[in-house]
């Protein structure tokens, strides 16, 4: 079709730029990826994203598919009308303090919309994921720590400041282990993927495990402490969902990250448990899965969202 | 002024029906209250409301005041487009599933809005209070139990089917007390007027004290345990008011019921607490400060929600 337009997403993560093209329905055409150097200046890594667009732009060039847009997800608070990095970022040496929306939109010649990583992850599962037709959607990743994306009337949820949705860091044990954000018995010390490798080392003494994927071949083998392991972390997860039923009463909750791998059956516990814990009318009719989009959540969201800003 | 229009707002709780008219501005021009009969059937609730209502017209005719529209708050959920109020209400004994909208706006003859009258207050905080002129507030009420009403862009946030914001029902120790909710280690078990009360039965022995204001004056008077139990209201009252932050991002949290009565102080010190466990970014700038319009906060912030979607 003459009229259908094209968009390209990026999402800057600590080891790659993994980006792509994709149509308005969010219909992969092709998908790229290219290491990041975070150790280098701004202006490295400024250049390497520019990089990316263009590759992008050659490949849609070539087949003869407009590009209306480009999206993109970077760690950090970003201000989100200005497409500016405030503050610096973890993982990163110099990457604080960017106006990379003016930067790239100067050297693509095209509209560009930046927001916070998770954030676009969020907005990828829910707008061609998981969450593909439903306008109020949680989402939460499950990795190194506790990530989440709120998504109220099919827009994302930021907060005042760009600073709100730090689901992981909402406190469940008042009394428990400081958090290295300053809290107190965040979230993501008990339900992480790192919490729950952590819990298996101090169970077994075995210091050897390193991901959560072989905690899980060790369930499947019926081991005990791995049982155990397990299913801690299925209640873990379940007191901060059940949170978010209380507080959010979303339509859904998209559960990722890499402890959801396991299988659908661990999110289905979750959600069993999460129910329990919640309120009825917060709770009922509520649907919670897992994430469909794998790796390519954070620049499909980032694609779509430049769509969504677009077309406003 | 000739084109000036007032506005009849009505709070329905468990002993009175409190009701007013005001101005667009939210300037008091007459206040009213009338028991509420918790017990009898819905039709002769409904009466009095009506009959608030008659009252509250009256007086605008006598007055020439042209009154636009009318708005309420009633315990329970409400669907507020049909304003319909779904399933029971603790404390009333047949107040349930009530078609409210249909029944007074033919009585009045006004276009009238129900809500949930926790958002009510918040809202009557938020746009007449404390929180005049701010768009993202969070209000948190420490009474019986804890309320609270989220306005995020100057709207009320409802959740996707008006059972969202329970912020009460926030579970802050995964591994505490069993509420009446079903959930375990709610925030109102922990940081209430109840909880304080029982807080001080526990340490104290002494069965007698009834009210928070009878510990606030032991308090002053240099109690040893009163002191205690008022230290911990506070760090109970900040972890919640924290993960408020985190979640919410807002610009201003308003702490009203019971419990705030005692004073700025005790305001300023949950807020100093609540700043140390949040994450910088989300409590940067934030104010947290005392609900200001005490009792009539529920009918005037019900008279500013019909104001809102009357202008709609």
């Amino acid at each position: 079709m003459q009229s259908e337009r094209y968009f390209i997403g990026l999402d800057l993560g600590g080891t790659a730029i993994k980006f792509g093209i994709c149509s308005k329905q969010g219909e992969i055409v092709q998908e790229f990826q290219q290491p990041t150097r975070a150790d280098k200046p701004v202006k490295t890594i400024l250049e390497d994203l520019a990089h990316a667009i263009q590759t992008a732009q050659e490949f849609a060039k070539q087949h003869q598919l407009p590009v209306a847009a480009v999206g993109m997800g970077t760690p950090g608070s970003v201000d989100v009308e200005c497409g500016y990095l405030r503050g610096n970022t973890p993982n990163f040496k110099h990457w604080k303090d960017v106006k990379i929306k003016q930067y790239l939109e100067e050297k693509s010649q095209l509209p560009l919309w930046v927001d916070n990583d998770a954030n676009m992850m969020a907005f990828g599962e829910a707008t061609f994921g998981a969450g593909k037709g439903f306008s109020h959607v949680v989402c939460v990743t499950l990795g190194t720590g506790i990530g989440g994306g709120i998504i109220v009337d099919k827009e994302l949820f930021r907060g005042s400041n760009y600073a709100g949705g730090e689901i992981g860091h909402m406190s469940i044990k008042f009394d428990g282990e400081p958090c290295r954000c300053g809290g107190i018995g965040c979230w993501e010390l008990y339900a992480s993927a790192t919490a729950m490798i952590k819990n298996y080392h101090l169970k077994s003494g075995d210091t050897s495990i390193r991901s959560t994927k072989e905690i899980f071949e060790k369930y499947y083998n019926n081991e005990t402490i791995a049982r155990e392991v397990v299913e801690q972390e299925i209640e873990m997860a379940a007191v901060g969902v059940a949170n978010i039923l209380n507080i959010f009463n979303p339509q859904m909750v998209i559960i990722g990250g890499g402890v959801s791998e396991s299988g659908d059956w661990f999110i289905e516990q979750i959600a069993t448990e999460a129910k329990k814990r919640a309120m009825l009318p917060s709770s009922e009719g509520v649907k919670i899965v897992r994430a469909k989009l794998g790796n390519s959540a954070g620049w499909l969201g980032a694609a779509a969202f430049a769509c969504h800003r677009l077309e406003e």
